[in-house]
């Protein structure tokens, strides 16, 4: 999964019907390691997801696997919202 | 999902029997926080999409969701109109 | 999908079972909007192209939807050539 | 598969049910070859690995192959730790 | 599918179940184009390939379509060596 930063908001009114009801949110990855932002992309939020939090979120085929867009055409889910990480000088 | 940019139409006579009646257009990827352009490729589009529109696009296995074109050699699907995008300074 | 252009054979005699008789042609991948020539891949060709044509080639899991190659190990395949492209001013 | 070294530990309390008793680390890719170290993303460890051990990391679909998460939103796995790699000059 | 050069083994004791007896590979991917060498991985070996040979490797779901690695957490597999690629400057 990736670490990400919930960045925006997403509004579509014309969408595909089994996106209806979803909340879409504007996530930037962040580098699990580094901390360095990357690439921006759509996720659809599953756990309450707020502006500025940072979250994890499952992509491909694994973000249909969280509950209720079983079928429904998404290729990214914020699937938790990320408390802590720990970086380790033992290595 | 990622967002994208319609900028042109694709026509292909010679094709998969599952890709006929499908409309294939050219979609620039947008990064969904600097709005820099990224990538072409080709999407199909579900939704009625124009010239000039940002469009929310889902890709790979998740591009076959969308109705109808469940066993179509699709990686790239068109599922809604972008109405607005908000980032928010509260980060 | 991506745009291709067809740029060589590849031959293979060992190989799984199931890609025996597919046809295996080098691609490079062509940037839809740019023009700019991109990674070179192996794909197989499902629609008879020809060296230098211009293609349109279905990526991951979507590979192995076109006809006859649903078991293969196949994650890249010509499903259409492309006649015309048009890219709009009016964006 | 991609070769990673396990740099850090994920907490995230709020998450999907299915990611529950799952343990989240964080992994640097490393490459096969010039060791050099990449990107950094979250993995679900299946094999009792730890902080600087080199591991091998499942990616995608494949990811929810390994036992007991395959309906979890899990797009990488830690399925092996590697004792060895030996890069052979004989090319 | 992509084009790769074996470069060398990997050995992994404790692992996942489904991974025992299958022979992991160190493998650089190859611009089928320019030749040049890109980044490097792991790959299951399922021809017989040895340390030096070009390899057609298929990545993602579609590795897991190779004989008798249905349920493994296997996303990329050797599946053809490769006897000659021909690049053609008819273009």
């Amino acid at each position: 999964m990736i670490v990400g930063k919930v960045t925006g908001n997403v509004w579509a009114t014309r969408k595909e019907d089994s996106l209806s009801g979803l909340k879409l949110m504007i996530v930037s990855r962040v580098d699990a390691f580094t901390n360095e932002e990357k690439e921006s992309f759509i996720a659809v939020d599953q756990v309450g997801a707020g502006i500025g939090e940072t979250v994890l979120v499952a992509t491909g085929s694994s973000a249909r696997m969280a509950s209720s867009i079983k079928d429904s055409p998404v290729d990214a889910t914020i699937v938790g919202i990320i408390d802590e990480m720990e970086v380790s000088d033992n290595q």
